[in-house]
This record gives structure tokens, sequence and C-alpha cells, in this order.
């Protein structure tokens, strides 16, 4: 992979000052257009070999594009909140918006190769976090993403070389850090592993490039090039999408310009019974639930403050019809937590910064850092729900998000999050009294609206893109609880009673 | 202050029912006209002391108000992330946007109180606190926030009962700590210096409420009362400013729906000569500038690698009239920096998420941790250049701004931040050579906009608003440095002289 990059490219200065004045122009002119199309976002990853110019690349980025518009972010070792929080926490926060162009320095990559290179990092610990590198991928490219992954290479030797000539004149020697001569030492090792990361990660989707380190001229018009021809190629397959859609696919969320997937998973699993025949008539008096929620919330009360919960954090998440309990049922639960240490996250449309952004963007920003509870009022769940049902989101879009949530659930899990899910189940019958009851109290008429009239109509869509969703996303990790919520009471109560078997069980672990 | 919070006020069951449930609605319609209205935020402090129902009150919130549309948010210890960003940092985070009500449960009253019963805080140290709380609360009222500052309050008897009944119960045990205790024993340490703390910041824009916590009702209804009466009060202030003005005021930035406080300050410094007269005729060839550049940047490099930039942060604004070469400069500097302590920050305009907060907010949000530089390519200066000159903010919010700037950049300065402002002077006629040069290369037009050429229009404006803002907001802890950039090449290497000075002399002291 290595060996095309080390044949010593050279570009003459005058051809060089020749070409980069008109590849800078057409630079500037793509990310101009990419600017004003503000459909896709554009990720360049500067990893490689120390020395081999990713710092001057950062700079040339942001000499040659309109830096405005250009975000750089660069990765040292992770500060104590983004110690608290999954390891792609950091990584998400950086993304780009649509419209702009994000230039990664150092990157998920650097973690793996550095695990593997310098701690002994296990063969099976490395397969799964690349698996996971591609998955996020993938959903950056699905989601419509450019990712530029460049990988800056140079021989043992001319690492060497270069190395000893910065350190040599005493203005650049303060560029060579004890590091660098540390990870010299270790080349070969290195470079096996880069090798086999880039082998296993350069995807038809999100390919790598590999680069040539060895001089400034040829790794600048290489890099510009490489970028020119990614944008390029979108913004081209962006017009031609639409010229034969119509724009039709315009409006939804999580339409990409791209041509779109086939496709691949079955309609309807045969999960229509999931939420039918459950027990709705169950009652708890009164009497007994006032007895019941004031124990469960004392232990709660207890499991939350153990000291153990400095190494956990807990998502809960709630979903359900309109007027299933949800509000009542958070209240229930954050009565018995510390303040301090819980935030209740309820979900509305997106604000303009998350719109431009991946779908899933907008959740990472309020996860919680361990010790701390985060309370989901509806969720993600929204896209294989009311996206769903309400054509909101393109078939393609709503349908891998199944398979996105389940990964991104399972990076939370693996982070040390607890994670439980509450699908609050009413009947028709239930909704309809409730609604009603609604309509006739002063200080609850503003919780149903004529949207609420509006999904009650597409009940039945709602029943079954539920039940998809419980039967795709409840996993061993992060399994769905269903509750019979006909009865508040009974509702509230198994909700904090699963919570704390959950916690209990967690923190025992 | 607080004798008439010991009367012991109680409130009858029956009564409680019918008063709550009336004052429930109105509460929830306001919330909703407050909402549609989108003009200001509600914020309500939670203070108070302990056992007088502070967690009950925040629950009663959320429980009465609609609470999708409250951000609660509750303030332990800071948390690495904070405590390595200036005091104020994690409140302003914690402000709830235009249209929403924060409920801040704990506040920057805590530390200031904490500070002085449990640390020994000095009088000087006390008051000076106290000083920048009165700053901060009437920048958020001049911006149109209403802020509900409630204090609860029990007797030390009531208090000593209330724990011990909690304590009593296997079921409440767990609500009291220790910490609890150890603070009751320095009740009347910390009753003699709460009131001294609400006396000193009950101001006419900001009052401060004592409630009785001893009576849970009694206690409902009077938080309740008392929120309902701050919005609606307003509200209809709004609707009378808004037919008295015929809206006038409306799209400006920063405009308060407000009756405009009398604007007090002169109009015009006699500044004028500040930005004449400067040696714009000076020039460095390029061979030196060659040799100087880099000289100043390994010494850059050197210092910001020095262990004790670990105490340190940096902040870099520049600003000038257009093509006065920010962007050049920029990158002067952050070529000697590791890209893993330096973040760029462009300012254009905002997004919805920061119109909806006050104008600092913005740059709130992308202060430097210590250890990090973060220069701002335009800053918060645009208040008082763009928008005063453009007329995009009222003259009341452009006046107010530089005070509000002065106080905000002390607070960094005191926070270890070493702050350094450059105006980058040219003259008109070489900024119409750039002009003209950008518009004939290729690579450079992008930098060239109609906008240019309507601000060069106003270039007289320009000059006069730049001079008044270098005299208003020129200080000991954030100084202007005024750079004559005719000469590009001086500009650059003067900027990073500068810097390398101030930075010295930092990690020096």
């Amino acid at each position: 992979m290595f060996e095309s990059a080390e044949l010593g490219h050279t570009v003459e200065d005058a051809k060089y000052e020749k070409e980069a004045s008109k590849l800078r122009a057409e630079l500037l002119e793509a990310q101009y257009e990419l600017l004003s199309d503000k459909s896709f976002p554009v990720i360049v990853l500067v990893n490689g070999v120390d020395g081999a110019g990713k710092g001057e690349t950062v700079n040339l980025l942001n000499e040659w594009l309109d830096p405005r518009h250009v975000r750089t972010r660069a990765f040292g070792p992770p500060t104590e909140s983004e110690r608290l929080r999954p390891e792609m926490w950091r990584f998400w926060r950086s993304l780009p918006p649509k419209g702009k162009i994000g230039v990664l320095f150092g990157s998920w990559y650097t973690n793996p190769i550095l695990g593997r290179v310098l701690d002994g990092m296990s063969d099976g610990k490395l397969a799964a976090d690349l698996d996971r590198v591609r998955t996020f991928e993938q959903m950056l490219v699905d989601d419509g993403a450019v990712l530029v992954k460049l990988w800056f290479h140079l021989s043992k030797k001319t690492q060497k070389k270069r190395l000893v000539s910065l350190e040599k004149d005493k203005l650049t020697r303060w560029r060579v850090t004890p590091q660098d001569w540390k990870n010299f030492a270790r080349y070969d090792r290195f470079r096996r592993v880069s090798e086999h990361v880039l082998h296993e990660t350069s995807t038809g989707a999100a390919p790598w490039l590999v680069i040539d380190g060895s001089n400034a001229n040829y790794r600048a018009l290489a890099v510009g090039r490489a970028l020119l021809a990614a944008i390029k190629a979108r913004l081209g397959a962006a017009r031609e999408a639409a010229k034969q859609n119509g724009k039709a696919n315009g409006k939804k969320n999580g339409a990409s310009a791209m041509p779109p997937a086939a496709v691949s998973m079955l309609r309807t699993l045969d999960t229509a019974g999931l939420l039918k025949n459950l027990p709705f008539e169950e009652r708890l008096s009164k009497q007994k639930y006032e007895v019941k929620i004031v124990k469960a919330q004392a232990k709660l009360g207890r499991l939350s403050r153990s000291p153990k919960m400095k190494k956990r954090a807990v998502v809960v998440v709630f979903e359900g019809m309109d007027a299933a309990g949800k509000g009542g049922a958070i209240r229930r639960i954050t009565q018995a937590v510390d303040a301090r240490h819980y935030s209740v996250i309820p979900i509305a449309a997106p604000t303009d910064e998350e719109r431009a952004q991946p779908y899933l963007w907008r959740f990472w920003r309020h996860l919680p850092r361990l010790g701390q509870f985060a309370i989901f009022d509806r969720s993600w769940y929204g896209r294989v729900l009311v996206e769903r049902v309400e054509g909101f989101a393109t078939e393609n879009a709503w349908s891998r998000a199944y398979h996105e949530i389940n990964a991104f659930e399972e990076e939370l899990a693996d982070s040390g999050i607890v994670i439980l899910k509450f699908w609050l189940a009413i009947t028709k019958e239930e909704q309809m009294k409730r609604f009603k009851e609604r309509e006739a109290t002063r200080h609850k008429q503003f919780k149903i609206t004529a949207e609420d009239w509006r999904n009650r109509r597409k009940w039945d869509d709602y029943v079954v893109a539920a039940s998809d969703m419980i039967a795709r996303t409840s996993t061993s990790y992060a399994p769905w609880t269903v509750l019979e919520a006909n009865d508040k009471h009974l509702a509230r109560v198994r909700a904090i009673d699963t919570l704390n078997a959950r916690l209990d069980d967690a923190l025992r672990g």
C-alpha cells in the first residue's frame, strides 16, 4: 500500500506555481458551490507519519480555501469531559455542518493505531474498533458526507532525514519532540499496523489516499487535486440526482443527493401482535401506588447516590403515543435523583445547527457524562416513528436508521452507559378518554393540540412503526420495556422498578 | 430581610387546591404567550437554606409548566472543563434561549456565599464578586431577560425539625447528607452572610424574593404567583412598547421590548485622530521579513509550548477594515502553534441558537480552556463596529456594549486568559489597491464582494466607530494594539512580536 508513496515524487517550483494557482481557484469555486448548495459536508482526515507534512497540509488548506468556512480541529489526549463520555463523542462534536469543510488533524484512526503499536491492543479489540469505524463512516457517507481520508507517508530513511534536518536548525527545532523519536524507533511496527488498518478501512465509499510526503510541492498538489475531485464528483452527482428526481426528495430529512441505495430490508416484520393483547386491564389502587412509588423512589435515590455511579451513566428513553403518560413517569424518576445528577431532554424540532448535521448529532450533544442520568422525552426513535409515518424521512433514511441506532446504543453501552427504553402502551380508547379529559381541564389544555388529533388518525400506522422499532432495536445492551400504561400508577411504578433492577445489576457487575 | 419569612405562613389544603388549579392554568397561558412572543427569556434562580423546598420547587415548576419549554440546570462542584474556564462560563452555557424558562438550581450566588462562610473569603473579594454579579444581571435585564430570584428561607428551629423528620423516615433518609448537618452547624453565619449578599444584590431590575419554606402549600403558591406576575408584567410592557414604537425597533439586534433606557453616554469622544497620521509609509523588505518572521514564529513556538502555558490561555482578536490582512496575520501565528492548542474562530452571522441568547453568548461558547489559544477573526466588537455603523443594533444596545465588553474581558483576564486585540490599520488608498488586486487574481476573487464595496462607502463612519471602540475598550487587562498594515510584512511581524512580549510577561509573572 505504501510502496507507491516512496517513489520520491517531486514537482519543480515553476511548474508548481502554475498548477497551484489554477488549483486554488478551482478549489475556491468548488468550496463556494458547496457552500451555496449546503446539502453535504466535506470531512478531510489528516493522518500519517510524523514529519510527512500533516501540519503543513492543515495550514495549506486554510490558506488555499476560504478559512471562514473551514473548521479545523486537532486532537490531543482526551480531556476529562471527553474521557467521561463515549470515545466517539469528541469526533461527533467536531463534524462540520453541511456546506462546510472540516479538517480533522488526527482522527478516529489515531487511537486504534497507537493502541495496537504502543499498548499491545489485541487483535480482537482492533477488529472491533475498525468495524465500528466502518459503520460510522458508512453512516456519514449515507448521510451525504464527502469523506477524504489522507495518509501522509515517508520511507524510514526519508523520515529520519527529515527529523534530523528540522532539529539541526534552531528555528525549527521546537517542532521535533521526544515522542517523535520514540515513534520513529517503532517505524516498522507502525508501518505494519498502519498498513493493516488502512487496508481494512479502505472501503468503496471512503477509500484511503496515501500521499508521498517527501516533497512539499508534490504533496500540496496531490492533496488539492484529491479534495477538488472529491467535491466536484459529489456536486456533479447531486446535480444529476436533482435533475432525475425533479427534487422530489429534496425536502425530506436524511435525503442525500446521492443516488438512493437499494433499500435492502424487508418492508415489515411480522410484529403486528407485539403491542396488542397486552394486559391493559390491570390496575393498581391509589393507596397501594402511594406506598409502592415511595419505596421505589427511595431505592432509586440510594442507587443513584452509590459511589459506583461514578463509573456509570444512565440513559432513559421514553416513547409512546400522545397522552401515554411520559411526562408523569419522568417526573417520578427525577423526584428521586439529585437535581445535579440528571437532565431531562425533551426532543422537539431540530434547530438549524442540528439540521446541518447527521441525524444522531443532536442526541450525541446531550449524552450524559459518567455519574449522570439523561432522560429523553422522545428520542432518536423519532426517525422510525413520526418521521417514518408522516413521510418526513425518506424510506432509505429511516430504514438504515435501525442499524445506525443499534450501533449508536452499542457505543454508549460499551462506554459504561446503562440504557433503558420504555414504550408506554395505551389503548386507543384510553387515549380518547385522556384527550377529552385534557380538553376539559384548563391547566391541561396545553397538552392537547390539533397535531395530537392528526396523529390519532394514523394510530394503526404508528402501531406498525412502533412494533417494527421494538423488534429491530431491542438488543441485549439496550432492551425495550413495554409498559401497559392504561393505568398510570402501574406504569410509573414499573418504570422505576425496571430502572432499579437494571441499575442494581450494573452497579453490582 | 428574613424575618417576614419566619412567620410560619400556611395555606389549607382545600384553599390550596382551588388556588393552585387556577394559578397553573394562568402560568401555562403566560408560558405559551412567552413562547410565541419569543422576545425574552425567563430565568428563575432557586437558592436558599437546605430543606426549605428548593428541590421540591424545581419539581413543581416542571410539573406546573409545560416541561418541554423549561430548561432546568442544577450546579454541583465544577467539572474539569468548567474549572479550566472563567467562573461564569458554566452559567452562560445554561442560560435559556428567548421564549423559554430556565430554572437554575444553585447559581452565581452559591460560590460567593459558600466562599465567605466556609473558606474565609475576604470582604474585598466578596464585594468584587457581588459587583460582577450586579453587572452580569444588569446585562441580562438590559437584554430583555426576566430574572426571578427566589430565596427559600427557614428559621433555625424549623430547619432542624425538617432535617430530623426527613432522617427519621427510612424512605426519605437518603435526602439528608452529612453536608446538610455541617451547614446547619453554621446556620447563624450562613444567615448573616446570605442576608448581606441578598441586600447587596437586590436591585430594582433584579430584586430578591424571600419565601418562607416551612409550608409546602404556601411555598408553591408564592413561587407560582411571583413567576406569573413577573412574566405578565414583562409581556404587558412588551405589548405597550410595541404599540408605542409601532414595532420600529423590532428588527434591531439587542432591542429589548422594554421602554428604552436613557442613553447616558456622550455621542462621540474626541478620538477622531486616533487612527489617522499613523506612519503608514514604513516598509519591511521581503528579505528582512523572511528572517524576522521565522525568528518570531520560533519564539512563539517555544512560548506556546512552555509548561507554564497550562495555567494560561490566550485570546487574540483581529479587527480591521476589509482587506486589512487579518487572515494572513492569523495564519502566521497558527503556523507556529501546535494545531492541538489553537482554534481559529471566524465570526459570521449568528445561528438561530445564538440569536436566541444575549449578544456575548456566542463568544462565551468559543472561549479557550487553560492551555489553549483562541484566535478570533472579527469578534464581539462587531456590535460597536458594523452593527453600530449599519444600524443593526439600537443605539441603546451598542452604547452599553462598551461596558459589557470591558466587564467580559476583565472576567477572562481574571481567570488567567491573556487577551490581545489588534486593529489592522490601512489607508483608504491601500484598500482600493487590494480590492483591485483581488478582483484581478482568480483565487482571490472570493475575498471581494459587493458588501466590501458597500462598507468602503462608509469608510469614515467606520473610522469614527473604530476610534471610539479603541478609546473606550483599551484597558490595562485587554489593551488594543494598532498595527499599521499598509505593509503586510510589518504588520505580521509586529503582531507576533507583540503577542510574544505579552506572553513572555504573563508566563514569567
